[in-house]
């Protein structure tokens, strides 16, 4: 089969195209790995990824958080001992029950869909005293689930990469402030640094974690209007110290449990968030800071006049080399499919150096995200990538925020709701808890929205009746449609 | 149970017990997660560990290599390919069997104990074209062992984490080149960087990894005088591109199969032996550069003077962290005992700062190698600490290299061989092909020596019989007990 040359998929229209062919076009990820649901990633998203990874895991040390590695498999008691936990999560979980010639162990192991088993356990034998707290802890990690839903690669996959941060605390306030904490660091990493605008957002009672008091999670929109959940944290109370025996000696020597937070951004699927948002029509655009490389340097080779040009374009990749991740781009293809590729890639920034710029002090600057070119001198150059790579960034920030702004409608009747796509759908709603439940179910069925919660970033009164039972109505909740 | 609080084993005279206790108090890693063979990796270690992974493939990419994320599990029909690979490992292979309520998997998938048949059912679908060559890869991944030997953390466990890099080309002198390039990679970061002396052997035939053509390895010594091997390069051949249709076409247009070869630094195993070659009878010493914390301040805190120390110590932290890793200590607890805590942990550099430091403009400086302190000037800090760190680092290697200079000795006749006790002991042996196996298995059923295989930096020429049958030698081999 020919490869075709360029990239020109309209991503507003025909998103699910647009993003089934970048992830094979751009080789973020090769899905003809032989299980269903698991993928290769490649180095294009591997190198961001571990950028993504790099930023988040320096912010978490910096909150006072250390990183520790725990095995990749629980055994079954342990998996058993929060009785909600593992109601909410057997169906999904890998089990390891044999090992060399069909020998049986001693226990089943569970390939960890999510470590709350394994931490708290070893909390029992850390933590002793106050003195011992906060105790802030986190891994970088993948995970296994046995996902029934359609997988899609970065956004649902039955293996995916993540950070996992479990933080005790001797009291419910400090607990609940690590909670927002946690909030506040997805505005740093999510929208800071990444791009991603998002919403957090209270879950109802029947969506939380499988043995958490409460949990918030920030919501994001697809651009085909489907919401994606990104960073959670979980409020989990008392819930996981107690079976787990997670106890501390408060200043009077008395015996008290801990109260338990942990927090759950999964790379990955950050990664399919901001490869869609800041994608368009031409491929992908990386925001500077943690693009796979930041500069490609085109040298453009004609007959006769190459060796001082190439000359010229390894020297320009030693020197930038010092400060950014550069890549020569000296593969035998033309010029054309060169720009292409790399447009297509999502570098934000590409150098283009033939004879003409070998012999004079400049070199010609291709900008990704506005696509316009210019001469720089050589001397200003590394002064004028920071600028254009901090602009970038910026662009892209501000274009993802502009669009997130007009996402959120406001719907008073019912029948209206079958008529909503691609929109987070503000209605009165009569309440999280579980009494609420079935007129959720109700929304699900007959229009595929789901309930996302109450907004944790305002406090929103509710005024009127519930969209559904047309009871009195105890919150103002936000519908989406899920993948 | 009273923790001690200073820290003073034998090092030499009891490494084995200076080893366990060492992991425990230095927070290296927790044994008692409820799985045998699985361990907790702590802060201390992890931090450590991750400085190794960020040098190691920073130095893999330099070269060429581009990272990829496999599945952590690996078909069984894949697994069965290649005949030679699946008699070695499969002994050790866990086996994911199935899912949720006890619901059977299709097909049951192997917890990858090391992933060539995960990487060339890929290669295959890649590599069209000898323009695709060379091709090389990585990941930084843990893989899992069912071992049945005794399990020691970090340098024998069930669960391991290294690198794999997988490179396949279109000629056997292109693998035979990369082999190379695989050694001078291991000095690099072992010696280089890590002050790890080793020598690389060419391993007997019935040593080599299950389905390589050869073996090559890097074996140094634990202060008990055991061996432990570190990295080994694998020449593959086609032994692997023939089951697994890994063929590109050559420049005629001809369908031919490529030459592979894999490398595996086991990053956890690799930092067993750094810490046991390092430490003293104080403790750990860590080199500069990949040390968890570089520098810790310890303010000493004076009653009625605490203000203006802690004020001193805090923006003494801020300016040091823009360039190095500082810790700032606060803990509630007495100058000796912070004092032998950080040597224990093996911190290179210790920053003291009094109320007579916070008036002048000075600090005292206590470097972990040499135990010894001077007072530095402020304005020279950071300069000192770069020149001290690098002298630090330095004279670990040297000490390490003049300890292991010492390390090899000849014996002449099979009676001796069973008082020796840690070193390689260096023999005439008649062959290191299938035929010189019989020989080997006496030496070790009698000794507990292995062949360890002949050296690969020099060529040695055996003259004389073979020191178990008497035959004509066609090899001079080494000998070592292994853990």
């Amino acid at each position: 089969m020919q490869e075709k040359v360029t990239f020109n998929i309209d991503k507003n229209k025909n998103f699910s195209e647009w993003y089934t062919e970048i992830v094979k076009r751009a080789e973020l990820a090769d899905l003809r790995y032989n299980i269903k649901g698991f993928l290769v990633f490649q180095p294009f998203s591997v190198l961001t990824m571990e950028n993504m990874y790099s930023l988040y895991e320096k912010k978490l040390q910096e909150k006072g958080h250390l990183p520790y590695w725990y095995p990749a498999v629980i055994p079954e008691s342990n998996f058993l001992k929060e009785k909600e936990h593992v109601k909410g999560f057997s169906p999904d979980v890998f089990w390891v029950t044999s090992y060399g010639d069909n020998q049986k162990l001693e226990e089943p192991l569970a390939l960890r869909p999510t470590s709350e088993t394994a931490f708290y356990q070893m909390f029992s034998l850390w933590i002793r005293s106050y003195k011992d707290l906060p105790f802030k802890t986190y891994q970088r990690a993948q995970v296994w689930r046995y996902e029934t839903k359609a997988t899609r690669p970065f956004i649902r996959s039955r293996e995916f990469y993540w950070i996992e941060a479990h933080d005790a605390f001797s009291s419910l306030e400090e607990a609940e402030a690590q909670v927002k904490e946690d909030m506040e660091t997805t505005k740093e990493m999510l929208h800071d640094e990444f791009g991603i605008p998002f919403i957090f957002f209270k879950r109802p009672q029947w969506d939380k974690f499988a043995g958490a008091v409460n949990t918030y999670a920030a919501d994001t929109l697809m651009p085909d209007g489907k919401v994606i959940q990104q960073p959670s944290t979980h409020l989990l109370g008392q819930n996981f110290s107690k079976p787990f025996d997670v106890k501390f000696k408060d200043k009077n020597g008395e015996d008290k449990y801990c109260f338990i937070t942990c927090y759950g951004p999964a790379i990955s699927r950050i990664f399919a968030s901001l490869i869609s948002i800041h994608g368009d029509d031409n491929g992908l655009i990386f925001p500077f800071k943690i693009a796979p490389f930041q500069i490609v340097i085109v040298p453009v080779l004609i007959k006769g006049k190459e060796k001082e040009v190439l000359k010229k374009a390894k020297d320009l990749q030693k020197k930038l080399a010092e400060k950014f991740r550069v890549y020569l781009d000296l593969r035998e293809e033309n010029m054309g499919e060169k720009f292409y590729h790399w447009e297509m890639k999502g570098i934000p920034i590409r150098l283009e150096l033939g004879p003409k710029e070998a012999k004079s002090s400049e070199v010609t600057l291709f900008r990704r995200d506005t696509r316009k070119k210019e001469k720089v001198k050589l001397k200003d150059l590394v002064k004028k990538i920071e600028k254009v790579g901090e602009e970038l960034t910026k662009n892209l920030i501000k274009k993802a925020d502009d669009e997130f702004k007009n996402s959120i409608i406001n719907v008073k009747n019912f029948s209206e709701l079958k008529k909503i796509n691609g929109k987070f759908v503000r209605v009165n709603f009569c309440s999280i808890d579980k009494d609420g439940e079935k007129c959720a179910e109700k929304i699900e069925k007959e229009t595929e929205l789901t309930v996302r919660g109450i907004r944790s970033d305002v406090k929103e009164k509710a005024s009127g009746k519930c969209i559904v039972c047309n009871k009195e109505a105890k919150e103002v909740v936000y519908l989406a449609k899920p993948y």
